[in-house]
């Protein structure tokens, strides 16, 4: 984004996080804040700090490879896919609508906006479409997230799979390491392009790391575009350690896992019945999200809204701490 | 880059850098190695460690548009112009052409490589031209690097504006932090475009950072591109401290100017005549750059080399006790 000569935040932010100027519209000091408005793990792959050289140096193509090898295997791809770094998922995002021609695109929506300004931006027709099979009917291209944010739906991989045959598939899995068996990376096919986000899972989204896996032909054009030093050399050393820890990956599945029951008994003591998401966030939806949203707000608590689904109000896992300070705030009232 | 399987390097890589490789190939450790292959300060901006929420968050758009506001008082980019992080100045340069339809490119040569790959992959017919006058007559888009990259040629910024005038201009200042008079950022035009890249002057090439500055409206689709999270929280974090530290970088221009002066002296002594080039490098001019390229690999000094001009040697300002090691090495003969 640019510099804004009016950077003043409304209620209802383009995403989560913008915490200082959540702090600021609300009059509470920045470092009083619980922050649970991004699906991020609040618990962190623990880094060694970084080797100097992964700051000074460009990164290294030996230890780029390393990280592709890594990830590879991390996201069980087929030999004949090709993985491809990029600087955050969201960027990669932004740059596929650029690798097609323009074509009838479907979006099974709601989902992560930027699928949509992307699309936009690059000048392609595209509809929201509220399930698969009207994306079938509607498009040779269809974009998807799955398991999907906010809701959390989840599409099984054998029928992303079979749909992959006869049109150009875009699936953003960017919780999908919460459940692997959902990943269609495995059976990837020719016009398939999986997006995988590295900061959410193990939470350290301002590395900005994420992956693109596809046909090698299909991503030559992006990996062209992304050039030699495609991330950086402190993404480059966290993906290397992070990827590789199948312990660490499943004992937090498995936590989290714990967490997000923990929070669905939280707020349904409180009297929500409809809450969906993934193991990372819940999405609640209720007529008065605007009003927990601002309620929270007030306790220092910072939630997700949603400008174009007033009736939904997204909640992440709460760090150490924090679901005794959520049900605190719950309790209250307003 | 993906992840290739045979990564075997060849001795002229692609780019500086690369030591992993070269370690390999020639048989010499890797903490052995004096990297001379890049054109990137040996003396790094000195960083505080980071903040953990610069690893574990998003970056905050408040820290982002502090960002912006020290670069463009750094860059001395006026009100009207926009000033755009990216993840380094190569991906960069990479999507500009993308902001153009395709038409007649002139790209002032020799210079950095990425810049006709990046016009060749985006499908426009470039020509490489020796000078600028070539350039006004065959395009209407012209690219140059000031300082150039790898001959030091310097293009005074007034006549860069008057050209602007009439021709899209693509500035690339990666080593303009250098002689910051020669910047055509304070005069910039309408029709002009200036990258500016973080990581070489300020030593930080790991971090990937840079900046595109120009025309709002123009850059609007690159800022569309670029996303909400264009860079990362550690790039945030250095970006803020090293390009609003006005001491720090008028005593770094001084001590690469003196040891420029030490390392031409060197070359001098051994009897290389025809040296050009930036205060962060130094291209000799010599029918025996590969034979020099080989012995001095041979002792555990990397340099880089260049398939497309057999008789230039680049090679990078020392760090801490290096030129005493290359003094050494050249001394040696071969």
């Amino acid at each position: 984004m640019a510099d804004r000569s009016s950077p003043a935040p409304g209620p209802q932010p383009r995403h989560g996080g913008g915490l200082v100027d959540a702090a600021r519209l609300h009059g509470i000091p920045l470092d009083d804040w619980l922050d649970l408005s991004t699906g991020i793990n609040p618990h962190a792959f623990p880094l060694p700090p970084f080797a100097p050289d992964d700051l000074l140096r460009l990164p290294d193509p030996a230890a780029l490879r390393d990280l592709l090898a890594v990830a590879r295997r991390a996201y069980a791809a087929p030999a004949d896919a090709v993985v491809l770094p990029v600087p955050g998922s969201d960027l990669a995002l932004r740059l596929i609508p650029l690798l097609f021609p323009r074509g009838p695109v479907a979006i099974l929506s709601p989902t992560y906006s930027g699928h949509a300004e992307a699309w936009d931006a690059a000048g392609h027709a595209f509809k929201r479409v509220a399930d698969l099979s009207q994306a079938i009917d509607a498009a040779s291209i269809i974009v998807l997230a799955n398991p999907n944010n906010p809701d959390g739906r989840t599409v099984a991989p054998e029928t992303l799979a079979s749909i992959g045959e006869r049109h150009t598939l875009i699936v953003d899995e960017a919780f999908c390491d919460l459940a692997p068996e959902a990943s269609v990376v495995p059976m990837i096919g020719p016009r398939t392009i999986v997006l995988r986000s590295f900061g959410k899972f193990y939470g350290l989204a301002g590395l900005r790391l994420g992956f693109v896996i596809g046909d090698r032909e299909l991503l030559g054009p992006l990996e062209r575009l992304l050039g030699d030093w495609p991330v950086s050399g402190p993404a480059i050393a966290a993906g290397r350690l992070a990827l590789a820890d199948t312990a660490w990956q499943a004992a937090t599945r498995t936590r989290l896992a714990t967490e997000r029951a923990r929070l669905d008994s939280l707020l349904q003591s409180v009297g929500y019945v409809t809450i969906e998401g993934t193991d990372l966030f819940r999405s609640v939806i209720t007529q008065d999200a605007a009003a927990l949203h601002l309620a929270l707000a007030r306790q220092g608590i910072w939630t997700r809204i949603f400008a174009e689904d007033p009736t939904r109000i997204r909640i992440g896992i709460p760090p150490e701490g924090g679901f005794e300070r959520l049900e605190r705030a719950l309790s209250r009232g307003f």
